[in-house]
């Protein structure tokens, strides 16, 4: 068994998610010594837009009759498919990009979906870390309350879809240090930050089954 | 002035999105003879996934220092956003896909605002349809309420970021005629399918400014 690692940070170099899921992988890793984790890098190596289609078309084609790009598509969704299915663990990171979904991460879920089909309870019982940063605050009372439309989203998939047992840890504010608009939020922002690492921590234990 | 019309279905001969984008678009090209209309396909063409976080990095990068690839991906990007600057209308059919974003939509989304901006609203004052179509239901009551993910992000982005006037037609059930598991439900989606068309041809002749 392995962990799963999943990161969709268009910026790796300063990913504010790779840092949480690294602080939750490394408590993993100290628990499951010499277990290896499998890691698919979305940002950086994003999956080719063209393959979903060609993977849902051969899935309700015959395989004799599938094209050579069909096949190839397809089985590229079953290999994805596969890493989530040889998981002991997962944690995924996606950072909210303007105000949506991760365009490769909605990219991955379509393809994982073509080859396991649309309501398969791919996770089951598997204990998954939901890593989320959001660069701005979207909390109650704040003017863009209700402009995530990113997280609840990746929870129907994982939790609802997939039925993870789920853990869900978010940074909000990450770019307070670096965007003069929000240098007043700086002090919240280094407090928000702490605590996600604390979090990290924790959820990272969470996800050792004895 | 043109029509820009947007699609997004990946099975574009069975789109119950363009039928209704049709009806509308008839319309508005009566009213309006001899003007041009824009297309862009994005379930049959669709973006390059790599594209968004070139452009994103030329954005932040001197000219002079851009990568080939980051010129190609941000000259990409500043069409995109042009296609939409010069219409005088804008019709736009996005499917639901697996309770989220048309992953295509959203890497077209995320190019467009690479070359535009965050905040730019690029469709003030136009005239726009925005066109969703859901294979089952998910209104109030049923058992998938609240599982739409992608209407309320499309109207986010094109009302509330764009500032487009967006008109809003959706059809709901479109697979239940040829779903087995739906077929109780044929009745009530022929007449939304019905009710759709109605109101595409209404929508479409609020395309037509004086």
């Amino acid at each position: 068994m392995s962990l799963f690692r999943l990161d969709a940070s268009i910026f790796p170099a300063a990913s504010a998610g790779a840092e949480i899921a690294d602080t939750a992988e490394a408590e993993w890793a100290a628990a499951r010594p010499g277990l290896p984790s499998v890691r698919r890098h979305l940002g950086t190596d994003p999956l080719p837009s063209d393959a979903w289609a060609l993977a849902t078309a051969a899935a309700g084609t015959p395989e004799s009759d599938r094209t050579h790009a069909q096949r190839d598509a397809y089985a590229l969704a079953v290999s994805l498919a596969d890493e989530l299915r040889g998981a002991e663990a997962v944690i995924l990171a996606v950072p909210l990009y303007n105000f949506g979904v991760s365009q490769h991460f909605k990219a991955w879920v379509d393809l994982v979906i073509a080859a396991a089909g649309p309501t398969t309870p791919l996770l089951k019982g598997i204990p998954t870390l939901l890593v989320t940063t959001l660069g701005g605050g979207y909390g109650p009372g704040t003017p863009r309350e209700g402009w995530d439309h990113s997280t609840p989203y990746l929870k129907r998939i994982l939790a609802d879809v997939w039925e993870a047992e789920l853990v869900h840890v978010q940074r909000e504010l990450t770019l307070a240090a670096t965007t003069p608009a929000l240098a007043a939020l700086r002090e919240p922002a280094a407090a928000l930050h702490a605590r996600a690492l604390t979090d990290a921590r924790e959820a990272g234990r969470t996800l050792v089954r004895p």
